[in-house]
């Protein structure tokens, strides 16, 4: 049996393109969205994508809180504005919640860190203290929407943080879908403050070399990685 | 003619590290310290290891001011404990400075960012604060000592952030003398707000897989990077 993905606020650019690798890799995903409404025409979508690829799993769509109601694992991929009113009502009890919302802001001199909890604080920590029943591990900060939405496998590690370590090693599982590899531990969820404000650093090198950059770890063997 | 290069904080492990490395590049180093006394052996087991390396620079010893007062770039290397006393009295106008502080907090959990300025502050935006005349670039605070004080060329990279894009320049040009390639020009100075605690992560990971972990960039085609 598959496990199922819902992937909240699976309309825009980072929940859409890790729904499809999910469901490339095999899991069942449910699209979430405001409404079901705007929710089904991207999981659609997605499936059309998928039709033909072996082992692909199913893609449906629904409102965000039903989309939970129906998944194990949550991925929480909203704008950072809104984000805590948005966590707040949604159904996480026992669910694994896995968080790759970066609170950035942005000016003329481009992207930076937004302030959260004055410093002391992320998104991933702010889901865990809204949803107290739930378990949340942050991952997938600084993976690129566009690469996220062609074939290949990214070159690069998906960093992946949490306090509870068999939902980290699940993640770091899920990360495979994307990478190819396992997702690397990172360490505990407070360094997800860290890791969330990277992708400001990202956006500024992406500008500069007109690319689409990430994030890879040096010194690990491939078996270590692995 | 070769440039001088002091390092400010040049017997702690990375300063001694990047000083090290910078000789062997061929560029002159005073190693500075608190006082001569502490500087001296260190620039001489220094110039110990570069005996016979063909093109390196010379390496010497002063206090930190004097060292200062005799080079035309800095690299401030000192803990983020007592930075901003020191920085403040050093003579740094028309100097190009160049920040690896990593403002770090450990308690049992770990390692994590320390909050400079609310969260809206690094080492390197206090440095140009208190020193307006000096143009502060922030750099190398993810490469590791150990892997400093070898031989090999560093396999990550070097990333570099600053507000004026000549000391910029110049900055990821060192960058060569520690990976081979050229630093990655990775946005303005407020963004050391994310490299610098980046390394909390990095020291998570070596702890985790027992190695000397560090930072590439995904997605960009060699001719760029170099």
């Amino acid at each position: 049996m598959s496990q199922t993905i819902a992937v909240v606020g699976g309309t825009g650019p980072q929940g859409k393109g890790l729904g499809y690798r999910f469901a490339r890799g095999g899991y069942d995903v449910v699209v979430g969205s405001r409404s079901a409404e705007r929710a089904v025409p991207v999981a659609e979508e997605i499936a059309a994508r998928l039709e033909g690829v072996e082992g692909a799993g199913s893609v449906t769509g629904a409102a965000n809180p039903e989309a939970c109601g129906q998944a194990d694992l949550v991925l929480v991929a909203v704008p950072w504005d809104g984000h805590d009113d948005l966590v707040a009502g949604l159904p996480l009890d026992g669910k694994l919640v896995v968080s790759c919302v970066n609170p950035l802001a942005f000016d003329k001199r481009g992207a930076h860190g937004a302030i959260v909890n004055g410093g002391e604080g992320s998104a991933a920590e702010s889901a865990q203290a809204l949803a107290p029943g739930a378990t949340v591990v942050g991952a997938f900060h600084n993976v690129s929407a566009v690469l996220l939405w062609e074939d290949e496998a990214l070159d690069e590690d998906v960093l992946v943080v949490g306090d509870e370590a068999e939902a980290k090693q699940q993640v770091m599982e899920l990360a495979r879908t994307v990478t190819g590899r396992r997702g690397i531990d990172a360490g505990k969820l407070r360094l997800a403050r860290q890791l969330e404000p990277l992708t400001a650093v990202l956006i500024s090198i992406n500008r500069k070399y007109k690319t689409h950059s990430g994030i890879r770890i040096s010194g690990l063997d491939t078996h270590q990685a692995d």
